[in-house]
């Protein structure tokens, strides 16, 4: 593992918060003078909401050290890996990250040094990222306990566009439509499918309207499922609905509790 | 809370092995014989799929004893109330119940002596139940830790469509929708809001046969919310997404964890 003398981090709730705690003694003072707080820093991380991070990541590349790596833990990344690149082709400093931690906690106090451990962090560096840059951000996320891989941004999106962007959607619009009265029987089952629909709905809106076009082919996908269900109940065809719940299990056992 | 000196359990699944487990002492052989398992029962449960039930109970109340008191635990009642009311007006010893516990476990090896502990159970007798017979009911499902409430078998099927039906479903059509390449990138979200689809397809669909009007309506109020979730990303409508996503947080938050 590299040798981090100082690590900055930029946006302190529940992930930059994380990381906090599981660096502690490394990462011991606060500042909120952007030059201050990165000058010396070999690592800085923007953990910030995602409509901030570019701009966060211009400005503090002004300040940061030469051999500056710079990273962030968004949950898009194509709006921010190409408005990165484009505004400046020449600093390769930026690799971009997306732990896959948090879900429908938010906020510093939801804090956790394990938060990443036995997670997946997502990397997606470009064409032009340095090998070097790639290997210290993966071991970087990996001293916190997380599986580091690699993929595109485009990949990156249209991946977390089905696995939780369309998921926290259909589970705030399954939460909305219960009728308030009927809430005192919701048991275990309503409570899980609904959990991440506590979400911040100002950080998932910026989410959403960053990665719009792919959560719009996911939610595609999961809309011609609907109809068939749909169709299903109506029509009394039993034998499709069983399908549909087959299906609908097999690829849930897949996962594991 | 009442001596039973004798419950027999007809369906020894998830639910009917609970209550073994939570009685034990109490409920000590077990018979394939229904004369013998019922004759001197004053508790019989029937907790066998759901479309087993009215022919279970019905057959059961011919070795039952006269003041015997029946119930059952299936996840509709208007199919079942209305079966037994109508089939045999002059029997009174049947009063439907419905524990809102299991999910997405199945199977006496999930069972749990603690699955009814702060769980509610819904209780529809009908016009014509004696009192006496929904106390002791009442008293039986709080001994195993259960928190009663009494609704008609109708009230009953609107309510858990829309908490417990509905839900499966969305479920089912989240998780069989999910490219099977983007499973390995499933974090706790997705986990979690596909978790009850996990459950057993031939137990479920029997569940959406035999409520399958009131589920309609429940996803016609979901399929409106999809809409508009649809609409809102297609026209880039960002403040309407706000309001669906605040909704469907403020629903959320009203249960708690």
């Amino acid at each position: 593992m590299p040798d981090w003398n100082q690590i900055a981090i930029c946006g302190v709730g529940l992930i930059g918060g994380s990381i906090g705690m599981a660096q502690l003694g490394a990462i011991d003072c606060g500042t909120t003078d952007p030059e201050t707080g990165v000058a010396m820093a070999e690592l800085i991380v923007v953990a910030t909401p995602v409509e901030l991070i570019v701009d966060r990541v211009r400005e503090l590349r002004r300040f940061a050290r030469a051999d500056a790596l710079i990273t962030d833990a968004g949950s898009t990344k194509r709006a921010i890996v190409d408005g990165l690149d484009a505004a400046d082709s020449d600093d390769r400093r930026f690799v971009g990250s997306h732990p896959l931690a948090g879900g429908h906690r938010s906020g510093v106090e939801a804090s956790d040094g394990d938060l990443f451990v036995g997670r997946r962090t997502i990397l997606t560096p470009t064409e032009r990222t340095p090998p070097a840059a790639l290997d210290r951000l993966c071991q970087f996320w990996q001293s916190l306990g997380s599986i580091t891989c690699e993929m595109s941004a485009a990949e990156h999106d249209a991946v977390v566009a089905g696995v939780s962007h369309v998921p926290h959607l259909i589970a705030a619009v399954l939460a909305g439509t219960t009728p308030a009265d009927c809430l005192t029987w919701a048991a275990s089952g309503w409570a899980d499918s609904t959990r991440i629909a506590a979400g911040d709905p100002d950080l998932w809106r910026e989410i959403v309207r960053q990665n719009a076009d792919e959560i719009d082919r996911a939610l595609d996908r999961f809309g011609d499922g609907f109809e068939t269900l749909r169709r299903s109940i109506r029509e009394r065809d039993w034998n499709r609905l069983t399908e549909l719940l087959i299906e609908g299990k097999r690829r849930r056992d897949a996962l594991g509790s």
